[in-house]
Parts: C-alpha cells; sequence; structure tokens
C-alpha cells in the first residue's frame, strides 16, 4: 500500500485517540468510530472522518485497527460485521491472551479476513515517537503490506504467523515490568517506616537495580545450560534468609504479601534439588509442563 | 586505630573466609575461628592465625567480626562470651532483621561492647572490590574507629546510631532485587513454552527491562506528593488487563503463583479509590500501620 492507504480505527480511548493521531500526522485519510461518538470530535477537528456506524467506518478503509478495552468489546461490534471486513487487514490491538488472539485470527480467516494481533508496547503520550514499540503476529502478508503505515504508531516488529505471539511476548515484558515494580513498591514501603521519604530512597536503590540488571544474563545462560555453573549464591541460603525480608516488611508494617509466594516457591525448589543451584532454577517449578526446550 | 588493627573473623562459610582474605590482603593481623576447625586451613597457610576456642580468637583483636549463618548462631557462640567482647567492638555481619539488629545492640551495651550491625551488599568474590559495598549502622564511635579497617571489605557506608537500619536497607534493596528477578523468572517461563531460549528472549528484555528503571523515579515522586500527579497508566485499567498475565502464564503452562497478590493488591487499591491513580498508589494498601511520613 501507498503512504496513504486510508485507515479506519476503532475505538477511541485515551490509546485509540493517540493511534488515530499519529496516521492523520502521517497524511492518512483516517476513519475513526466509537460507541460515544462525542470522543471523535477532537479528531474530526484534526482532519479525522467520524461515521454514524461501524460498518461505513469499515467501508472507509483497508486497513483496519481496533483499540478497545477488551477482546469481548472486540467481538460484540466486529463479529456481526464479518462479511464487510472480509478482503480486508484487521490489526487488533487490544490489550488480551495469545489463546484470544489465536482464536480470533481463526474467526478471521473463516470470513476471509487478513488478522494481525498486536501488543502496544508503550503509554499513549508516546505513540508516534522511537521510544514506542508495537509488536505484530498472525499474517505475514498484511504485515508486509501495512508495514509503513504501521510504523507510525511505534517501531513495528514482527513475531511470525503464529497469531498469539505478539500478545505472548507483550505479556512476559509486562510481567518483567510489574516485577520491578512489585520489589520497588515492597522495598519503598519499608523504607518509609523509617520516616525517609521514596526520593531519598532513590540515589540508594537506582544504582543497585542497574547493577542487578546485567546478572540476569548469568540466569539466562544457567537456564539454557546447568543451574549449577557458576553459582553466585546457593538456594539453600537464599531460602534461609528469605523470612528475614518477610519479617522485615512486618515488623515495619508493611504486608508481605508480594512476596510470600517466592518463599514458598524457594522451599518448594530446595526440596526438588535446587539448593546448591541458584535463583534461575526456580523456572523448574513455575513450569507445570515440561518447557518445550531446555 | 592503625593500618595494623588486629582483626578477628568468626565464622568461616565462604563469605566469613573472604572477609578473612581481605584483610589479610590489608596486612592486618587476622585471627580466624570457626566451629569446624578445617575450615580455617587454607585462611592459616595465607598467613591468618586460628585458635582454638572462641575466647582466645576474642582476646586476640579489638575488633570482632561475625559472619555466621543467622543470629541463633550468633547469640549461641557470643552470649556466653560477653565478658570477654567487653570494651572491643564487635561488628555482627549476619544476615538478619531489623528487629535481631536492635535486640543484639541491646545486649552489646549492657555488657559494654561497642556495636555495629552490618548488611554486606556483595557476594562473597566481590569483596574487597569497589562493587562491592557494606551497610553499617549502630556505635558512631566504633564505626569511625575501624572505618578505614572496615573498607577492605568494601565502600563502607554508615545509616546512624539506630542499629537495625543497616539491615532494614539490606533488605530493601533486597526486595528490589527479588522483584527483579521474580519478574525475568516468570517472563522467561512464558517464552519459553514457545520453544524459544532465555538467551533469545534477553535482546527484547534486556532494554525494556532498562527503560523501565527510569520510571520509578516518577513512581517515588508520586509517593512522595500527589498519586494523580502525571498519571501514565490508571490503575483500574491495569487492574482490568492483569487476568490476562495471569492467564496468559496458565495458558502457557507457568503458575501465575507469584504475580496473583499483586493483582489482589491492585483489586483493594482500586477500591480504596486509587482506579484513577497510578500503580505507585500500590504503596497505600501495602501498609498496615501509617507510615512516618508522606
Amino acid at each position: 500500500m501507498t503512504e496513504t492507504t486510508p485507515v479506519t480505527v476503532f475505538g477511541l480511548g485515551v490509546m485509540g485517540t493517540a493511534l488515530a493521531e499519529a496516521f492523520l500526522r502521517g497524511g492518512h485519510p483516517t476513519t475513526v468510530w466509537n460507541r460515544t461518538a462525542s470522543r471523535a470530535e477532537p479528531l474530526v477537528e484534526a482532519g479525522a472522518t467520524a461515521t454514524a456506524g461501524p460498518a461505513e467506518a469499515i467501508a472507509a478503509s483497508p486497513l483496519v485497527i481496533v483499540c478497545v478495552v477488551h477482546n469481548d468489546a472486540f467481538r460484540e461490534v466486529l463479529t456481526p460485521l464479518a462479511g464487510q471486513l472480509a478482503g480486508k487487514t484487521l490489526v487488533n490491538l487490544n490489550n488480551g491472551t495469545p489463546a484470544q488472539a489465536r482464536e480470533l485470527a481463526r474467526w478471521a480467516a473463516e470470513h476471509g479476513i487478513d488478522y494481525l494481533d498486536g501488543g502496544i508496547m508503550a503509554i499513549p503520550p508516546m505513540i508516534g515517537t522511537p521510544e514506542a514499540s508495537v509488536f505484530y503476529s498472525g499474517s505475514p502478508a498484511a504485515f508486509e503490506t501495512h508495514r509503513e503505515t504501521l510504523a507510525l504508531l511505534g517501531q513495528p516488529r514482527f513475531f511470525g504467523d503464529d497469531p498469539g505471539l505478539a500478545a505472548l511476548y507483550d505479556v512476559a515484558l509486562l510481567t518483567g515490568m510489574y516485577g520491578i515494580f512489585a520489589g520497588f513498591l515492597q522495598a519503598v514501603s519499608v523504607v518509609r517506616s523509617t520516616g525517609s521519604t521514596a526520593a531519598e530512597f532513590l540515589p540508594l536503590v537506582m544504582p543497585w537495580l542497574e547493577a542487578m540488571l546485567p546478572t540476569l544474563t548469568h540466569a539466562a545462560a544457567q537456564i539454557d545450560g546447568d543451574y549449577g555453573e557458576g553459582v553466585t549464591s546457593p538456594l539453600a541460603m537464599q531460602a534461609a534468609a528469605f523470612d528475614n525480608l518477610l519479617d522485615t516488611a512486618r515488623d515495619a508494617g508493611v504486608r508481605p504479601d508480594l512476596f510470600v509466594p517466592l518463599a514458598e516457591l524457594m522451599r518448594e525448589a530446595v526440596a526438588a534439588g535446587h539448593g546448591e543451584h541458584d535463583v534461575s532454577s526456580l523456572v523448574e517449578v513455575l513450569r507445570v509442563e515440561p518447557a518445550a526446550t531446555g
């Protein structure tokens, strides 16, 4: 498609609006639809076309982007319009699971719709900047055809024709992010019990966390290879000391909830024979079924 | 004290041995004692003096460093020797809680022992390198007197005369570290379900986590100030999407245990009125008692 491929955006929350703005800035004829029509007004002022109904919005463009609250809302609006979507490319940027993405891809295939599932690795103000990244998976042809247009939103990355992979990697990165947040918020809570502020804690905790990140490379090598290779802190020792972490929180008037499962998993891993391995061996107790590799 | 202050090290595990080695390298007369005497042999070959009993080890030096498994082992060995420790400086580098440190400081004060509690922010191979840092709190006089000697172990940092603070900040930083580990190990487990290796995931996850760390500065400002200031992602929206994270893990054959409490805390925070605030507002539900500030 050319630089002027018409684009339709469904769903004008903060993120959907940011997406439509990026297409407008890129010079694309942009059609928008939202259940609450008033949300479209600022975009119409900026040059977008708002349609009365979803069918007209679909008719306007060969490329239809959906960014609604969740996949239930997606199904509700688009399932009745499968016929109108036939022959078009549908890009689903809702937050969802890989299983939902695969199910929607099957539905799309049954109706002759070219389907891409996506995960937006950015907050709305980042859309259209080099810091934003958007993951895609599903139809390779659809991705190639619309790569340049999609690049207006953020760096596009294609994970292949399993439509579930974009959501899977999206969730995996968010999981890593929430780990950082959980650790930081718990640590700050403990420190604040002394009367210190969060800002005062930053010069201590930030360099420490920055120094910890590179150790994940070693953990990855152990996970792919041998948990006993270059052990820096035996899990049995870490598990024995971990109650101090929970008790310190409790004594400081802070709930230890976020880290209670880690204590339990450490005990399980030690019981399963990983006492002399590093903390990376926890992946062995995290998985219920054998992983495909490793 | 001069550069040649004699030092005694109790406990010759991997860490205790590294501490004694650092004092020997620094030219200090170093006396060691360990319940299992054979552990002392390599240090004796390197110039240390091993004593038959703990009382002789204490008599040898004005500065006594203890690095045993936990504070129960500390009490068992040292409580009967309080008389011999009177007038000396006792540095407790065991893993423990602030409450334990404060209790031991009281015991030391009752017996005329100058007490420092410490937390080692390093793994044994780092001892004596610029990367190692050791936190201290307790007797300011003891810290000033022995600062140069203690600097042989790693960058010394003194947190003041509340003997619990070194342990508290030690635990707080470890909590931050475990947050990173928990997030990474959970994320890797999900990714490995696709057949990908942990090493293949690194080029994706490392820059992402590096990009997330600076956002903690904004979180700290919200915690100290206003949770509604510059909200990037409303908690109500994050809470609604969080089940996707847990379901994705389950579908991938990975236990979601580590992140189940975060889902619950998000729901509680939203119910408590933080739905339009950022994730930083979780500190409000984490604390059981009002914090001293904020």
